[in-house]
Order: C-alpha cells, then sequence, then structure tokens
C-alpha cells in the first residue's frame, strides 16, 4: 500500500488520539493535498513547524498501530470480504436477483 | 450487550495499551473468572487493590472506545455480516454447494 493511502487509514483509526492542530493538518496535507508551504501560510507558521508536526503526528499514529494493529486488522478483512463478493459474482446466475443485490450491498457498506 | 462481554471486546481491541498488570488482572478477572480475593492471593496484594487495578484498567479501556469507537464498528460490521449469512442461508438451495460453504466459512471468520 501507498503512503498516502495508508496515513488516511491510519488517521480514519486513531486520528482522535491526536491534537487539534495534529489533526488539522494531517488533514490538509493527506486528505486535501496541500502543500507544507500551503499550509504553513494559513498558519502563519514556518515550513519546518508544519514538518514537524507531521512527523509527530504520523509517529503518534504507527505507534497506536504498532500497539493495536487495527488498521492491519481491518485491511485483512476488506481482502476477504472481496474474495466473498468475487465468489457471489462467480455465481449471481444461480441466485435470485433481488438477494445478491442486497448481499452485495451490505457487503460493500461493510467494506468501506 | 452484558458487561463482561463488552469489557472482553474492548480488551481485545485496546488491551495492549494497558500495563501488563493491568492487561494480567483483567485477563484473570474477566476471561479465566478468577474472584477479586483469588487474584488478590495469587498476586500477594489486597482486595482493594486487585479491585482498583481493574477500575483504572476499565477506564482506560472506556476511554480509548469513547475517543475512537472501533468496538462500536466492529460490532455493527458484526450485525450486517449475520445478515449476508442470514440472507445465504434462506437462499441455499439455488447455490452451488461448494461455493456457499466457501462464503461461509470466510464470512465466520471474518466475523470472528
Amino acid at each position: 500500500m501507498e503512503k498516502l493511502a495508508w496515513i488516511n487509514l491510519l488517521y480514519d483509526f486513531y486520528g482522535q488520539l491526536l491534537t487539534q492542530r495534529q489533526q488539522k493538518f494531517v488533514e490538509l496535507y493527506y486528505a486535501h493535498d496541500l502543500s507544507l508551504g500551503e499550509i504553513a501560510e494559513q498558519f502563519g507558521v514556518s515550513r519546518q513547524a508544519v514538518h514537524d508536526v507531521l512527523k509527530r503526528a504520523e509517529q503518534i499514529l504507527t505507534h497506536y498501530e504498532e500497539k493495536l494493529g487495527l488498521v492491519t486488522r481491518f485491511i485483512d478483512q476488506r481482502r476477504r470480504l472481496g474474495e466473498v463478493l468475487a465468489l457471489l459474482d462467480e455465481n449471481s446466475s444461480t441466485l435470485n436477483g433481488e438477494t445478491l443485490s442486497r448481499v452485495r450491498e451490505i457487503l460493500r457498506d461493510v467494506m468501506g
């Protein structure tokens, strides 16, 4: 998995354990794709300060994942649910159409 | 959900954030069903001390769940996967038997 997607997943799971400022910077940098310079300007701080806050936030998120492993568990669940979906797709001709679309809807929902 | 099952789920998700001693006491009391007195005797401390450690551990686990809500999210996913299983069961006669047992196996695995 590429770093951007990984950090966004870590943030989705553990972001509430960061300070307000760390949360804001992570959202702007990783979810909204602003540059260090743009965030620095918006908050009236140096690029280095933004860099340090992001670095610290990543360390905290990574620390919790190393302890708890909940994102890794989630990725594994998602992979297996994808396998279920594929199996159902292969057998779609023998399933009642309405049931199949409900099954798919639920699985997609669980998979986020 | 009853308290025992709830604490065990919280511990499954966040237990690694407790100290070694807190982990040990929670396991003995909630998973292995030892009494406060039995744990106290085993560790050479007072019943009150065991009670205090458990109380503090529950507060920490509850704090993380209030922040992150990952156990609540998991319970909801499990409920929805249960719905998928029920739907598949209702339609089992129109599904290839091998596929159905594989689908069930995966879903049960995901549901833990």
